[in-house]
């Protein structure tokens, strides 16, 4: 048996558990998750189809029939011809379900032609059902996810040993990028540097700013490497911090820390955002941290589990997730430490392993 | 008057004539081209609502609102944070809307929670009443989109020029992204370097296959450059052609360029396809092109026109697309020469100028 003959085994048992009929996935990545392939996000469409009691169907655009590699047989391949109708073929394959889930990010476009072309049938989101299956990590994906934090890791340290003062956002990004590609990634999702003033929003799109001697600049980029995601944030400081900085970096130090301590099975998503939260509130940056602790990651930069206030999810051995506090001062300078962690069976084992103190660069 | 503002004005028009009471955008190219604004493809919802007659609000992920810059007054923000449940306020933005076009790419998930909050509103794609906007190109758009196209034509003549063999696809491919990018694109959509057997593959991803002597190989890449899309096909060649690849040249070239000439306002889309498919068929070679002709390009690389079989949609001046015709040959090459085109008020205007003959490389 593949891996993939097993994934779609696994899902057909939580589809009947939740009494779902057929299955849809589309662009995104529940589909490589569960074929190996990864739909490019056209007009074009690709749908898997899995019935609860049935052969699955991939039903791709002919052209893109040669990309597809089916593996041990999991599943048929139907080829669609370019003036053929693939949303007539999709609802044939779904003759019978009354409940179907569908792919998190389906263009809305081939759910609302779906549903078009039969009332009765009910369609809800699959997050869940895919969550179920995604949100705990085997060994295999852990280590491809430890090889790509690995690679930003080394680009951390070798940036901070570059010159930042009078190159633009952009120039520092590229370079970053070019670093990461360099280091074994095949392609970039982010590449945020966001310098003084720009640093205070969090997706920062690198820019024509001048970064200049005083500067903090956040640095936040990841890519893709082996189809599993890095995503990492370290501060670099140019020259001198500005007027304020050490004494907030200190509480994000702190509360960054503490959370990682904070992370074993048992405990609760939104009880490890509490722990950073606190210590930042009290010491009085509580409103300048305007976003959630972290994010899963896998083949998604961002997936389950979400570390989010209100999440009371249960965090189990597995698990893989971000836990990037920050702290934001509108107008004048940002900062965000950011970590993947993986979950062990008594603790935390942290993929990322970089200095996280701020490097002072020229 | 801004863009922005004439263009939500022309929007809310076609919902009137449509009686559509409220459009929905989300990811994908139409909120940037009604607001300025693009979203990023993350499961935080952010959704542009345009009621049929009242102010535009934009629902954004609070950490991103300091990236929305709202022209002219065009619409108003609304920031969410991370514990709100956005989906229950864009249905309150909903309230008394019966009717709502949803952009296509929107994620399903959103649009399914949607209807969950309110089943007796009924949901259709948003993208015939976008395309009625974004189908036609302003002066500006197309000045962006020669300039687009301006930098991969001086890439294909600097790929001319280089070596291919002895290199793998990905190595090559990485040449074309480096020189577009220095050319002045701000990112890649893709980069297709499919060489001997590969290239009877139309989307192959470049890969490890060494390049050798007697290979063809298909480059086509695009990229963004001021937010509008290139999108070209050159063929080279290593020393040689393979076997029977001169002859199927000669009908490729001339079915592309009988293509380009029969382009006029007042024909269909469906009629351009078939000028080319025609002389292909003739040929003996009809059974190898196996996609659609072209696709409109602007500031999504595949949009509205479609030049395939069936479309009678009428040429207008003003729109922009691919003239691309193809012949692959499985397991032995594939070919395709593909060329942006504008309709002008009697013919059109080629946006890509570069030599379109085979280039033989070492």
């Amino acid at each position: 048996m593949s891996d993939f003959s097993d994934r779609i085994g696994n899902v057909k048992a939580a589809m009947a558990d939740r009494n779902v009929d057929a299955l849809c996935v589309s662009v995104g990545s529940d589909l490589p998750y569960l074929t190996g392939y990864r739909a490019m996000p056209l007009e074009r469409v690709t749908m898997l189809v899995i019935p609860s009691n049935g052969r699955p169907v991939l039903v791709v655009p002919g052209l893109e029939a040669p990309r597809v590699d089916v593996v041990d047989g999991a599943f048929d391949v139907y080829g669609w011809a370019e003036s053929d109708d693939p949303i007539a073929y999709i609802d044939q394959l779904l003759h019978g379900a009354t409940s179907v889930a569908m792919g998190d990010e389906t263009w809305s476009r081939f759910v609302l032609q779906l549903q078009e072309r039969n009332t009765a049938r009910d369609f809800t989101p699959a997050s869940e059902l895919m969550a179920a299956l995604r949100i705990r990590k085997s060994p295999l994906e852990i280590e491809a996810l430890r090889n790509a934090a690995h690679t930003v890791d080394a680009v951390v340290d070798e940036m901070a040993q570059v010159r930042f003062s009078g190159r633009t956002e952009r120039d520092v990004s590229r370079e970053v990028i070019d670093r990461t590609i360099a280091g074994g990634h095949e392609t970039m999702d982010f590449w945020i540097v966001a310098s003084g003033p720009n640093g205070a929003s969090p997706h920062h799109e690198p820019g024509d700013r001048v970064i200049e001697s005083g500067d903090a600049v956040v640095v936040d980029f990841g890519g893709y490497q082996n189809g599993y995601c890095s995503d990492t944030t370290r501060m670099f400081v140019v020259d001198r911090p500005p007027h304020g900085f050490d004494d907030a970096f200190e509480v994000l130090q702190a509360a960054q820390a503490a959370a990682v301590e904070a992370v074993r099975p048992g405990v609760t998503a939104a009880s490890i955002d509490a722990v950073a939260r606190d210590l930042i509130v009290e010491a009085g940056y509580g409103e300048l941290f305007i976003h959630r602790l972290g994010h899963g990651i896998g083949m998604d930069t961002h997936e389950h589990p979400y570390l989010v206030e209100g999440n009371d999810l249960v965090i189990e051995p597995g698990m893989v997730f971000s836990i990037e506090p920050g702290i934001y001062v509108p107008d004048d300078w940002g900062m965000r430490i950011e970590d993947i962690i993986a979950v062990t069976d008594d603790g935390v084992e942290r993929l990322n392993r970089s200095d996280r103190s701020y490097r002072v660069v020229s």
